[in-house]
This record gives structure tokens, C-alpha cells and sequence, in this order.
């Protein structure tokens, strides 16, 4: 069917915008002795080293990208990548690489963080440091502070998780009890410059949320982090390194992370290399190629993803009855992160149970389809990214014994999709930047 | 502030448009001797009556707005609205008015219905039928088939709605079930031309499921009534009448409702004159007036309100940082109706409750507004009509003594709402075109 071929078409382009590889060779370019680096110039008249920092599940590729456009200026420096994802590097002996734990940290991450720290403290201004960040950064490389165990760290982490604490909050305190996060790697650089390659697997790419913000201001305090704590009834006896090292902070006794205007940013640079939003505009721009309407309708998309599947449902309805937001042939792309509430006991992930909820929120229309996609080719703990689906599934569904409510009732979108032939199986792609989804309407 | 003057502003453009009065007289004038009905043109020369028929909660209004164009030929026939709405009616006697129960049909209602059926079996190829229908209609003009008690047809209601039967089952059994719905209004008329000026108050305007379809061709069977029974396991013993009647349809007793193609419908046009997407673009087209770059999503929005909150407070996010899927000044608009999936034990509507939730995901958001309306003043039991937030309510509401996370839970937009001064009170607003929802990010 057309509209399946076309998902196919988009889908690969977006992906394609946020490979990591080409995303950092496209900030990352040098002619004679000059580095060109994001919309900074680095002449490598005067530089003694390049200081390649490669954190998180993309770091071997986006490594080697640098690699290869770098040229013979010495380069050091770390690789911290997730277990498995080193297997067949090809990075020079100069690079460390480590294989560490995620999403749990381990001894190998917490290694890794030392060697980061110990590098960084040498820095000299005829040093260059490239930082390339990449989803699972914060958990590979571990950053305690020298009184707090890496298992303190994860203890408050759970306590506050537990107790509702939002991400903003749970990181002001982690910030806060680290070495790098919160703009400490900026700090630890200086009299280096630095830019740091960011391909952001998080919503609206926060630089102080992303890998929690290595290079990014910190607005938050020691006051905030322990407000936070006596905000959900944490008690000193239950974690006592925890409350004195806040304690210490708030005496003074321990540096801040540094805040926004600090000198330590004056020569640091922020470029978000890969992102959602690019991946979503790649499949717009592939969709306008194919002669749609395409329409980006925002990359911050949350809510529990079969109420999402129902506003996308509302939207193909629209296009088709009105032309509302666009006319047919019209194509709408929104990205970001659906939640699922589980109740059920099926297999499943974000994605395919949106997709899921939208084939019966569909059901019957002819020429709509929609593609919902995890871009790291891993939807919840399933092997698929995702699904397509469009009028008919259900009614598919139905056919091959599959009552497609009970299904949705059970968290159980994966097996019905695979009894259909729903399910897009990429492998892990290599890259992360959160969901999107394409909604093609013929 | 700015935001909620245009918000006012737009709001009041969104009920105009669909105000009940206005709305037929745009679709009705008269020239000398022929009236100008919709797309039709009626000559008077050699009209006998013209036969108006206004049901709904807005009827009294449409029929004044008829009599008011048609002049001196003579009118009779029947409105039929809800107790309490024809109070200070200065309609003429010739037209027979009823306040009938609602939404639990009555007496009135079932006299009413009677009338109607016996009126329209009256008329004659120099007749004129004008159907005046607004939200409502079903319950006021209650037609059970004459082998079946009201009781009945609301125990079969009842038990399909308990057993989780879709509104379009429902429509199909209760049509098979009734005198007027199903387009037999249209075959009872005949030889008579009719035209039905339509407020619709269904998300979509299908025609055969606003007032019960009785203007337009009904797809269903008495086959298909049987299947739903049993669909549901509902039991002859309980619904003896009901099932006999089906049966008698399905042997060919009693006629069918008219199909697609049947000549009932050669001289029958349907018309909307009032629908969400009429109040919908009327807001965008304000909002264009005020210097937004205005967009009309869809407006067969649906879903949990909480969670279509999230998704609009996505768009908004998307619009401040990137100018998607329009850029600031950004106005975006969608129409239908969100539901509540009551958990606590609060007070609210699901405008409210929308809004409420739309207020905790912009928090903190300067330059941005939301407008949820309830197009005919009542949301949910409330007196409010809905709310207008923005990223400054979450807040005030705390420094008020309020909790809006815990409100929310506890499905109590309502007391927070009005504690900030964020509720609309527009009191009844005499039309019914579902919800719609404005956000503004200036």
C-alpha cells in the first residue's frame, strides 16, 4: 500500500537526520589547520591536544566522526559507551574506551568518571576539549562526590522517585551531589575551550537536563537540593552522607556548581548536533518531497499515549472531513514521549500501544495511516521500534483472533501487531532522540 | 493582562457565530414570494402551510427566527423544547409549543412526538416542512413504535449503555425502535419538500446521528438491531416487547427504515447552520483580527481531559521555541468534546478539568493562555462554562491554600478555579456546538 511505502520512505529519513556519525561530521570540519566547530573557529597553530570526551550510547560513533575529521592534531581523551556498544570499534589507542554500566552505573562507569576528572584537571589554554554527549550519559559516567558511595547516589535517587519528585527536582539534587554534572565539566576545562556535540534524548533539549548539563549553568543550590529532600520527608538517618554533604554545601564548606554568567562558560560552547525536532523535520521534509501537506505539529508531545493516539486519531479526522490542519494529501508529524500507565499484563511499549489505540480510534477509515516510532529502535521491552497502522488493522486484528479492546485493556499491543504484520523491527539504530510519529492521510 | 482580553474577545466571536436566531436566519430570507431556504429556493405562490417543526433545547429561538422571515404565509406546526426554555416565547399561536422532559423523556415529550406524527401525515405536495433541530432533540420528542412503552426503549438504552454497547449500536437499535428517527421524519413528510436547519451538537455533524438522524437514511437493519442484542447477551425475557417488535421487523412486518437511495429523501436537504467547526473558525478568524497567526487543529478533538491538556500544552511549548506548527503571536484552536473518567470525589467539568491540568503543564510559562469553553454555558454540573489559565495559575492557586496537584486528582478543577478567579460564568448561552479550546502564546 502507498501510504505504507511512503511511512517507509519518512521513516528512514528522520532517522538518516539523526544518525550519529554524519550529525557530528556536519558540526565538525577542518580545512588546513583550522577547525571549524559548530559556528566556532579552532586554529591548531597553538593546540597542543584535542581532548575527546565520548559519553553515552552513541559515543563510539560519534567518536569515531571526530576522529576522522581531526586529522593528525594529537587526540586524547575517554570513551564511555554502554555495554556491547564498543564491540568493533575502530578508535585510535589515544582514546580510553570503556564499556560501562547502564542504566544502572557499575564500577566501569564510576572508573571512567575518575579518568574524565583527572584529564580535565590538566588542561592547559593550548588544549581543545570536544565533549560528544549521547542518551545513557548521566548513568555511564557516575560522578559522586568523594564523600558520597555510588550507592548513596542511587539511594536518594529511588527514595525520590518514590516519593513523586519530578526530574527537575531529582537532578538538583544529584547535581549536587556530583563532580561533573551540573556544569562542573566546564569548570574542571577551564583555561580550554570547549564545545560540546549534543545529540539530545531529551524533550525540548534542556542543556541543563541533557546528561545532566556537564557544560551547562546550574541554577539550582545546595538550599534548593535540601529543601527538596525535607519536601518529601527524607530523613537524615536514612541517608546521613547525603545530608551532610548538603549541609557542607550550604556552609559554604563545598563549592556551587557554577551558576548562570559564570566565567567558566565564557569559552564554552553548547550545539545540539541531533534532536528530535531534526529528526521530525527530516520526515516532513521527506513528506513534502512525496507530495504531502506535512505539517510539524510540535516536538514536545506528552500525555499517556492512548490519549495521544486518540488527539492523533482527532487530527486524521479532521484532515479528512475539513482539511483542518492541512488538506489531503496531508501528512502530520509531531515528536516527544508518551507515558504508558500500565494495568495491564501484556507486552507492549509506548509506541505500539499508541499505535494500537489509534487502529481502533481509525477503524474503517480507508487511506489514513500512522507511523509511531522509538528513533532508538527499542519501544518498552519489546525488539520492535514501533508500529504502522492505519483503517484496517483492527479489523485484521479481529481476523487473526485478536479482540483488539482487550488487547488495548492489557497492555498487550505487541503480539496483536505482530499477528498483523504491524510491527517495524529496525534493530537499535544507532541514535536516540525520543519518539515521533507520522500521520499520513491520502 | 492581554492574553485574556483577546481570550474574552475570541470567546464571544465563537458564540456569535453560532448563536441559534442568527444561524437560521442566515440560511432563511425571503424575496417578494419565495423564500430562499439554504441552497433551495421555496415559491410561495402555491404554499398551503408552511409546517415548521423546531425541536431542541435551542428551538425556540430557531422557530422565532423562522416566523420572523417567513412573513405572512401561514404557519403551524409544533416546537418542542426542554422545561423552562420557552418561559417568555412571543411565538405565534399557530405554532403549538411544548416543554417536554429533559434528558429523561416525559409525557409531554411522548404527546409532543404523537402531534408531530400526526401533523406530518397531513401534508400535501403545496406544503412546505422546515425542521428546526438543535442538541436535545432525541430525548424531547420521544417516539417509541406503538407496540413499545417509553419505559422500554429506555430499559433497552439502559442495558446497551451497561454492557458497553458504541453510541452508533445504540442509534441502530433505538431507530428500529422508534416512529421519527431514522429518516422516517422524511417519509412521514412526504409529498412535501423539507428542509432541516441543523445546530448540530455531535462531534463530526453525521447526520444520522444528530436528533437521531430523522432527515437522513439510516444504513442499519432490523438484522442489525437483532445482532447488537445478542452482541450483548441481552435476554428476550427481559425485553419481550422489544424483541418482538425486532422480530416482526426483521419478517418483514413493519417497514424499514428508508435506506441510502430511497425516494423519501429526493426532497429532503439537510443543512447545518450551527456546528463546532462554525464556533471553531469563527475564533480562529477573531483571533487573525487581533494579529495572531491563528491555526484550526481539528475539531473532532477527544480524550481524556487531563491528558488532551498535556498535548496542548505541548503545542504551546513547540510554538514559544520553534514557531510550531505556527509562530508567536500563535493562536491554536480545536473543537469536540474531552470526557472525565471520574476517580475523586471533587467538583468540576471536563472543560475544567482540562483547563486545571493545562495550568500544572504551563506553570511557569509567561505569554501563554488557555480558553476551555463549554459551548452552552453548563460545564459538566457545574455553573461555569469552563476556565481560561495560564502559567501563572498553578501558582496563585497555592498561594490561595490550594493544592493543584491534588485537585486534580481529586477531580476538583472547580473550588481552585474559582478561588483564583480563572471560571467562565457565561450562564446558558442557548446553543450547543460541543467544547472548544483556545490557547494563545503571545
Amino acid at each position: 500500500m502507498m501510504l505504507h511505502d511512503h511511512l517507509g520512505l519518512i521513516q528512514a529519513a528522520a532517522l538518516r537526520a539523526v544518525d550519529p556519525y554524519p550529525a557530528v561530521q556536519r558540526h565538525l570540519t577542518r580545512v588546513e589547520n583550522t577547525l571549524h566547530v559548530a559556528n566556532a573557529d579552532w586554529s591548531l597553530d597553538d593546540a597542543t591536544r584535542i581532548i575527546v570526551i565520548a559519553v553515552g550510547k552513541a559515543a563510539v560513533p560519534m567518536a569515531q566522526a571526530a576522529v576522522d575529521r581531526i586529522g593528525d592534531t594529537p587526540i586524547t581523551g575517554i570513551v564511555a559507551t554502554k555495554v556491547g556498544h564498543a564491540a568493533h570499534h575502530t578508535l585510535p589507542e589515544t582514546l580510553r574506551v570503556v564499556e560501562a554500566g547502564h542504566p544502572v552505573p557499575d564500577a566501569a562507569g564510576l572508573t571512567a568518571a575518575q579518568a574524565v576528572a583527572s584529564l580535565l584537571a590538566t588542561t592547559t589554554a593550548r588544549d581543545r576539549v570536544l565533549l560528544l554527549l549521547s542518551g545513557g550519559a548521566s548513568a555511564l559516567l557516575p560522578s559522586p562526590a568523594e564523600d558520597i558511595a555510588l550507592t548513596d547516589l542511587q539511594a536518594v535517587t529511588e527514595s525520590l522517585l518514590r516519593a513523586g519528585a519530578t526530574i527537575g527536582e531529582l537532578n538538583a539534587v544529584r547535581k549536587h551531589l556530583s563532580r561533573l554534572s551540573g556544569g562542573q565539566v566546564a569548570r574542571l576545562a577551564q583555561p580550554a575551550p570547549v564545545i560540546a556535540l549534543i545529540l539530545s534524548d531529551v524533550v525540548g533539549d534542556p542543556l541543563d537536563v541533557i546528561a545532566s548539563g556537564p557544560t551547562a549553568p546550574d541554577p539550582t543550590t545546595y538550599v534548593t537540593a535540601q529543601a527538596i529532600l525535607t519536601r518529601y520527608n527524607l530523613v537524615e538517618e536514612m541517608l546521613p552522607t547525603v545530608f551532610a554533604h548538603l549541609a557542607a554545601g550550604v556552609a559554604g564548606h563545598i563549592a556551587e556548581t557554577p551558576k548562570p554568567g559564570d566565567p567558566a562558560f565564557a569559552n564554552v560552547n553548547n550545539v545540539i548536533v541531533g534532536s528530535n525536532r531534526l529528526a521530525a523535520q527530516a520526515a516532513v521534509a521527506e513528506a513534502r518531497r512525496l507530495g504531502y501537506n506535512a505539517l510539524l505539529l510540535t516536538t514536545f508531545m506528552e500525555g499517556e499515549a492512548r490519549e495521544v493516539a486518540k488527539v492523533t486519531a482527532a487530527l486524521a479526522k479532521g484532515a479528512r472531513a475539513h482539511g483542518d490542519p492541512v488538506k489531503p494529501p496531508a501528512c502530520l508529524v509531531w515528536g516527544g514521549e508518551t507515558t504508558v500507565t500500565v494495568r495491564g499484563r501484556g507486552k507492549g511499549g509506548r509506541n505500539q500501544e499508541l499505535a494500537l489505540a489509534a487502529a481502533l480510534a481509525l477503524e474503517g477509515r480507508p487511506d489514513v495511516a500512522l507511523l509511531a516510532l522509538a528513533t532508538d529502535g527499542t519501544d518498552g521491552p519489546t525488539d520492535a521500534a514501533g508500529a504502522i497502522v492505519d483503517g484496517r488493522t483492527a479489523e485484521l486484528a479481529r481476523a487473526a483472533g485478536w479482540d483488539p479492546t482487550a488487547a488495548l485493556a492489557d497492555n498487550n499491543a505487541h503480539p496483536l501487531l505482530d499477528a498483523v504484520g504491524a510491527l517495524l523491527r529496525t534493530g537499535p539504530t544507532g541514535t536516540n532522540v525520543n519518539d515521533i510519529a507520522v500521520l499520513l492521510v491520502g
